[in-house]
């Protein structure tokens, strides 16, 4: 049964295997006094570790001869692998093929066998569970039981040890094991704490289910959040959530990708999606609180760099330090040079730059120069266009 | 004069004003085993505060009452700006006019008037002691000075107190305020400890005066690393280093870059390249040790964004995970499908892609297609490059 003594007795065991992650305060202004719990600092890059080394040590002598096996889209399998290391035991990790080669080369670092999956999560589900049939292996839940939320509940005896006057906690939800942790041992230690559950709009299925009342299974998921892109709840976490939990919210792909670019900026932290979906409803004022001490869980920094790389990207577009921008040439000479000054002048450096005829019924004496360009902030984009266009140059985009 | 009872008095100052940041374990393969001592994660994103606060708490009332004066190219600015915010008195901070916006916004938050100066940190840093003069106000040195030199110095209170059986401690190197402290005080608390500077080699003033034994002033200096990028040592921390500072190393551009890129993939932390440059000198070995335990001083991670994700492309580029290639088509319908489709059935993902005639003396019928594809590793993009070659596809480059 979960109580609040199992989650003490799980912060024992963990003891010097995991990280006290420091909790930072979070410039920014919005609503509320925000804090953030750095689990993207965790051992394995995730609070993943805390569940599965938990329930690994929780398993009988019989158990852990048979070795672990476990499926995950990354952050649990980085999780059991360290775990079971640890413990000196074998595991074995189903994957699908398409997870990024990081989390698959980082399980690979910590002794475990992989094997990857075609297709999706639920195929590689799907495929533990036969493995798990057919060698006897002992299956690792990422979410759906006691020992693993016990285990990470125990980021609320830390939170709440550095910070017993907080007023909320809020926590990125996908399976739900994190949050169902986290609010059952809070609400034990201090039972007029909020705890808050963030899901990415496009894979709500928590928000869904509590909503309606039952356990709902989405027919898809898709978000940068990959970590907690989970089709249904586990049954013992919506159980837990339904009683412990005080609300679940859901923010965009773009609050996300928002989210993730402050944090580096502001705090020199990598987060994941899924890590950054807490701070992204603090920030944007989805809590029905104000000025009220606001901790939120950074769950996770595992994010492939290619991907990391394009979120900031997209965040420089959305925040105006990038520009895309397309201008009409007149065919002659002297055009293309006299656009480029105009932008060199005003402190915009140019990351790329087209110059073509397009256009299919266009001016056969017109061209285009297309630009990426790197700004200071919208301002800027707006003085430059409106340089160019004083200059006589039509601005197509 | 500055004792170890200054450092500790500097400890007691800054109290509650800083952070006592983690030391972090580094997971990296190389000669020795790696910590990471994060003053990026500092208040102000960098340790400047540390020296800024101290020295600021030393003034006299009557200098506090003329208010300070700074000159920076970043970090030293926003220790200054908060230290003089949290005493309540005024601050001018002179910026060269091409500090990234981040930093400028950044100072400005903290309540400090900005003076921007046409032209470099040097001319900046001329403007301000004209300003002084003509004003009276009070100057604070970024490193040649006791009270500042005594507050970076407080890292090696942290350092030593949590690791007593350290080493080496690895620190960044620009004027040397920083290195000066930290040598200082860790060879007083245990003299067998070893301390090491890193410079980048486009920026090794320090270096190249211990090397002939007289302060020497570089031409230029030229480095991503912009907060070391310092064209003269200090008198005060010239004599200093040549005391107690083992050995000066120097890393290139593209270490610095490896290791920002390490720092985000292996511990979710973004460092600024200065920040980076000590872990680079251990990561590359340019330690003169082996299976010691080394604390890296990751000074700082404020970098503007745009400038990280050119690091971080630059760096997926030196690792095989980025790739540009381009290849000669034949000008004939169904060539660039069928190219395209090698690298579909790949699995590398197509970034950008641009088809066209090029070359001035090329042959009429050959078109090109350029394209930058994100890619797994160096064997992937080779099975990449073997396939196309084996469909019959020329590789240009």
């Amino acid at each position: 049964m979960l109580t609040l003594d199992k989650v003490k007795d799980a912060s024992n065991v963990l003891g010097k295997v995991i990280n006290n992650t420091d909790i930072l305060r979070m410039p920014i202004e919005c609503d509320n006094d925000v804090y953030l719990k750095t689990e993207n600092l965790q051992v394995t890059g995730s609070f993943k570790i805390r569940g599965a080394y938990y329930k690994i040590s929780k398993l009988s002598a019989e158990e852990r001869a048979r070795g672990v096996i476990a499926c995950s889209a990354g952050n649990h399998a980085q999780g059991v692998a360290l775990a079971a290391q640890k413990y000196g035991i074998p595991a074995l990790i189903c994957l699908p093929e398409g997870a990024p080669i990081s989390k698959i080369e980082a399980t690979r670092s910590y002794g475990a066998q992989i094997c990857l999956v075609k297709g999706v999560y639920d195929d590689a589900y799907q495929k533990a569970r036969e493995l798990q049939k057919e060698h006897g292996y002992t299956f690792i839940h990422p979410f759906d039981d006691e020992d693993v939320i016990a285990g990470q509940g125990t980021l609320s005896l830390e939170i709440l040890n550095e910070m017993p006057d907080l007023d909320a906690i809020v926590v990125p939800v996908g399976g739900g094991g994190l949050i169902s942790g986290v609010a059952f041992a809070a609400k034990k230690i201090k039972p007029d704490i909020k705890v808050f559950g963030v899901q990415a709009s496009n894979a709500s299925s928590m928000y869904n289910s509590i909503k309606e009342g039952r356990a709902i299974k989405l027919a898809s998921v898709n978000t940068l959040a990959d970590g907690i892109a989970v089709k249904q709840p586990g049954d013992l976490t919506f159980d837990l959530c339904k009683k412990y939990v005080d609300e679940i919210f859901t923010v965009n792909e773009a609050e996300i990708y928002t989210a993730m670019l402050t944090l580096i900026e502001k705090k020199k932290l990598v987060a994941e999606g899924a890590g950054a979906v807490s701070l992204a409803a603090a920030m944007f004022n989805k809590l029905p609180l104000t000025n009220k001490k606001v901790c939120c869980v950074i769950s996770g920094g595992n994010i492939d760099v290619n991907r990391l790389s394009r979120v900031i990207t997209q965040g420089l577009l959305n925040t105006g330090r990038r520009c895309m921008i397309t201008i009409q040439l007149k065919d002659t000479p002297g055009q293309f040079s006299e656009a480029i000054g105009c932008i060199a002048k005003l402190g915009a450096n140019v990351i790329s730059a087209q110059h073509e005829r397009l256009a299919a019924n266009g001016d056969i004496d017109t061209c285009y120069l297309k630009m990426e360009l790197e700004t200071r902030n919208f301002e800027h984009i707006q003085s430059i266009k409106a340089t160019l266009h004083g200059n006589g140059f039509n601005i197509i985009v």
